[in-house]
């Protein structure tokens, strides 16, 4: 019952939410909480007899169990996901998967089991992106589809500035390395989370086997109009260019466009400018993101988004600039690392897709990697309101460790044939 | 032709705009740039033989002459506007008004003028608004419609919670008063100002006297939703409630909405949050001003808007608050200024109404005001391309500086009675 203690009672490093007053988690990455997270982290992974501890140059904490009975030189298996949270988060997205993760390492030491290959558990840092852009933000440059130097320059979504780096050397956590799959090998990534959607709820199941994700791609969009007095102007000028309304009227298009295409879309920010109460807005920045589950319906919607924006534009003498700032094709993971899931699961569990990105859909691009589902309430998350059981969360690990003995034997078959 | 060349040359204490590159003004109140154009301002006044200069406790620079013949007891006429700027400002709207006052002091000074009541310039603090709301900052307080301690604690516009008054001391422009009209009475007011609509242009009219204003209601909705994660949350959900979307909305409607009534709004800023790349944004809050010449109507459409946006709110599953932070009532100039400024233009004038407040709509509740048009260029203000001739700024100082001489023999008369 750790995991579930562990994830109430670590859900005190936390800063006040913006939006509610209890039951939430709000630790973005780099901030003096999520410092008291990591300080946490490397504690309990001390106590548990790590034999390795680093952290890499984007802050992401590995620490290394040697179970292994065998060859050390075999690349330990890896559970990770991350400590981090969005503004407004919920306890178990992101804690689930570390604090479980530490759960499963007590217990094979308690029980003094004896691997084939070690075990690396690993909190990675701003898997969200929630305060620095873009997410993912230290597995990306393990899986080599980024750079470090592009992770510590990732900039503020607030517009103050700031860099990820410097948020990560504020608080102590930027290390030496190493920082890819080539410079630290693993056989695979295994990582539980809580589902953001009802599958497992409906169907009455309480963990599940992650199949593969849903294609997301990322825009950010802007709108140039001209600088006029907010009280003067005359609205049925041919000058009055206003990017604000502009952009609003984008934001109830491209609302409607992906609902009547099966698809899911969120405009995850605004700003706009000059600052000030007596001035048209000349220009406003939106961002938004695009989800779809078939490859060729994503780019064809963001394409019809793009065009009816533009189309917007026009029509409000705006010009407009787009720029698609991620993407993430739909894919699937391993099947030999997902069926060691399923058959951890057995009958309590059922097939599921994730509807977002996780640090397991970057390094399932270099390793075997497969994920677990722990039963969520509603579809909630990142919201105080997100909720597993106790129940679920046991069960949840107790999958993970099963799922990463059963890929322990999988490996030493390979290793011996 | 003075006032026109410093204020070109007094253009150079402005930051880089974030529009354009060239012509503008950025000078917000309580900036470095603010600064350098408050200490020209003293230098000028003090090499002008100002016989008294005081700073106020809202940061206004009032500097007396005493060109009086006669009865020092007579309270002085002013002459006054703000230096400041809008982030993207022209170079005329403010500054014309108090160099323009710079170069009648001078005039009268050259030719040894004699008048009956002393004259004083005054440059007041944060007429614009742009860096902290509310606008007119100073001259509300001089007019007795707020309080020193409330102007102080003007909030910034771009939510960084630093204030006016903080700002105003770190540029040391704090004063110790008088404060308000009581303190330190003036028999009256006029103001230099470029017009911020077409119709001296049109009516091929170098100058104006102003007649009154049109009124004004500043409107601030917040939009409350729900957090949820932006990638996972199904679109048709119940209970997807996302506040830009619901905003979005309202924006188009209200502008339709004045549109429609022969008004004018403009929304003048937009924020929302939770900040991140992951997140329905929980809560928006959206700034409106609405303009309109008749009161029952900018009345009546405001009620209209708040109406409608409570209806779009509560279709998108939204709560919304909503304040009006400011309003100012259509009104009229006193009679017996305007007839001085209407005398002083002779036929190269003629009568205009301002759409927008300035310091003599604060100043215009105390004492006798009116106020001088200068011709602009297409109705452009808050503009780079804001423009005035060397010409029709010369011409307006020129009105100013007989429209206080034709108020002073006003005076006179009435003391002599």
């Amino acid at each position: 019952m750790l995991s579930r203690d562990s994830i109430h009672s670590t859900a005190q490093f936390s800063a006040p939410s913006p939006t509610t007053t209890s039951g939430g988690l709000s630790r973005l990455s780099g901030t003096a909480q999520d410092k008291l997270a990591r300080d946490y982290f490397a504690s309990q992974i001390h106590s548990l007899g790590a034999t390795r501890y680093f952290i890499n140059n984007t802050g992401s904490q590995f620490a290394l169990f040697d179970f292994s009975a065998s060859m050390p030189s075999v690349p330990p298996i890896a559970m990770g996901s991350h400590l981090d949270s969005v503004e407004t988060g919920g306890r178990f997205d992101g804690p689930l998967g570390v604090l479980g993760a530490l759960e499963v390492v007590r217990s094979l030491k308690e029980q003094g089991v004896r691997t084939f290959a070690p075990i690396v558990v690993i909190n990675w840092t701003n898997e969200e992106g929630a305060r620095f852009f873009p997410p993912l933000g230290s597995s990306v440059v393990y899986a080599g589809q980024s750079s470090v130097s592009a992770a510590q320059e990732s900039k503020a979504n607030d517009g103050s500035g700031g860099t990820l780096g410097e948020a990560l050397r504020g608080i102590g956590y930027v290390g030496d390395g190493p920082n890819t799959f080539e410079e630290f090998p693993i056989s695979a990534h295994f990582e539980i989370h809580v589902e953001q959607a009802r599958t497992l709820e409906k169907a009455g199941k309480s963990v599940g086997w992650v199949t593969g994700w849903q294609g997301i791609s990322v825009f950010e969009m802007v709108f140039r109009g001209e600088d006029g007095h907010a009280n003067t102007y005359a609205m049925d000028e041919v000058h009055r260019r206003d990017s604000l309304v502009g952009a609003s009227k984008v934001i109830v298009e491209i609302e409607r466009l992906a609902l009547s295409n099966n698809g899911i879309t969120t405009v995850t920010g605004i700003r706009s400018g000059p600052v000030g109460s007596c001035n048209i807005q000349s220009w406003t920045k939106i961002t938004f993101c695009l989800m779809h589950q078939e490859s060729s319906k994503l780019f064809a919607i963001g394409e019809e988004m793009k065009a009816r924006a533009l189309a917007q534009a026009k029509l409000g003498g705006l010009e407009m600039e787009v720029e698609r700032v991620m993407h993430l094709e739909p894919g699937e993971f391993w099947p030999e690392a997902v069926d060691c899931v399923k058959r951890a699961c057995g009958d309590r569990g059922m097939a599921a897709k994730t509807l977002t990105a996780h640090d397991s859909t970057m390094t399932t691009l270099v390793c075997p990697t497969a994920m677990v589902f722990a039963r969520g309430k509603e579809g909630i998350s990142h919201c105080a309101q997100e909720w597993t059981s106790k129940e679920d969360c046991a069960e949840s690990a107790e999958v993970l460790g099963k799922a990463v003995l059963n890929y322990d034997e999988v490996l030493r078959k390979k290793y011996e044939a």
